[in-house]
């Protein structure tokens, strides 16, 4: 047997999000019946991130065994022929059999980006959260700055999250501008149910004002849910890359 | 009588252009409509630009004349709560009632983009067109050139279009590259049917050694559509802005 690694762009509009479940169609389930299209027989895979319903991912990482006989580098031509337009595999590894796509994940990025203008875009309506009211950059800048770093972030979990222990590592929370968007690029080793979307809600909240820019560190030192603001909306999120140990 | 003038966003995939017409449904039938609930009567708009079936808009331009009591800025607002997600207006403006979106446009500016990667991607792909084959952007950059200025455009001209004379002036020619995209930025007093997705065409084919890098002087001088390349895919091309005089 043989372990690939693959990694997979997809548009989470159309999707219940990445794992499969009774309600919806997954984007796991969509690679997975590829998958057997090509192999004959069933197949399960194994993602690293369970993105939520209309988050998007341009690096999503998945592992599957196969004793198929077809060259790893094959793998996305393969796949993407069969595959809808929204769900793409950019590169497939073949790799070591202890290596899993979700355990031995080292570090995940996520952007988050926030259409900041009068009027709604049409073009950017699936990409982008919506916030009409003006926000202030620096403020929102700084206030990034308290969740750098190792920290127990029991605050920023969505109800529903399973994880057993709360502490994380942030190792980059970065705010840029682009046009009318605002970009937030977060980089872990690991996130908590939601917590991009409960950070990205946060700040644009005391971008208008809403809340204090000290709330990320009271809502450290709490570990209260409601020192923070609303989850942002879903379409705004992309998973951008999950590293691991001597992969490219 | 008072004549408004809107600035339109719209993502052209799933709308049969711009033009209203017998198949399909167009961008113009979407907003004339939502007008008409607005004013609860009948309406034509008169839009700058007829775009292709899949071809976006970020800063169409169309105007209609209303007696209606609604405050000029308050009619993105009015018309966006109505209008479905894909299309959307930026900006509205009151002007004098000899401009006309159409005949009194000075400039177009167009954007075209080509996302040149091995894989085709999830994420852009309603926005640009997908060329796998390495791409030459030096090569590319330096076939614009002769492009510049004033010239008889005959050989860029698809099959169905109905302007008198085939001289138009180009004030800009640029590419870039961001990412695994490349963009290339067209801005001139007007565009032949077709011409921008032609130039596109043809550039592709000069980056992948297809065509010469000499193909646009070539059909300069020839007036002859054999000369150039084929007319890229509609998904690429993306109207950017109209200008007119004295107006922002």
């Amino acid at each position: 047997m043989k372990r690939i690694l693959l990694s997979i762009e997809y548009e989470g509009t159309g999707y219940s999000g990445w794992q499969r479940q009774q309600n919806g169609l997954a984007v796991q389930e969509v690679v997975e019946r590829t998958l057997a299209r090509v192999l004959k027989a069933p197949i399960t895979i194994t993602g690293a991130s369970r993105t939520d319903a209309g988050v998007h991912a341009l690096g999503q990482r998945a592992h599957f065994d196969t004793d198929a006989n077809i060259p790893v580098e094959k793998w996305p031509y393969v796949l993407n022929t069969l595959l809808p337009g929204d769900i793409k595999v950019n590169h497939a590894l073949l790799v070591d059999e202890r290596l899993h796509a979700r355990f031995s994940a080292r570090q995940k990025t996520y952007e988050y980006r926030i259409f900041n203008r009068r009027q709604p875009s049409a073009l950017r309506r699936n990409f982008s959260a919506f916030v009409p009211l003006p926000l202030e950059m620096e403020l929102m800048r700084a206030s990034l700055a308290p969740l750098m770093g190792r920290h127990d972030f029991s605050a920023f979990e969505a109800a529903g999250g399973t994880a057993k222990t709360k502490v994380r590592t942030l190792y980059e929370a970065r705010l840029e501008q682009s046009g009318d968007e605002i970009i937030l690029t977060l980089r872990g080793d690991a996130f908590l149910y939601n917590m991009v979307r409960i950070i990205a809600g946060t700040l644009i909240a005391i971008g208008q004002g809403k809340l204090a820019p000290d709330a990320f560190a009271k809502a450290l030192a709490s570990g209260d849910r409601l020192d923070l603001g609303i989850t942002a909306p879903a379409q705004g999120l992309t998973l951008i890359a999950i590293s691991y140990e001597d992969i490219p």
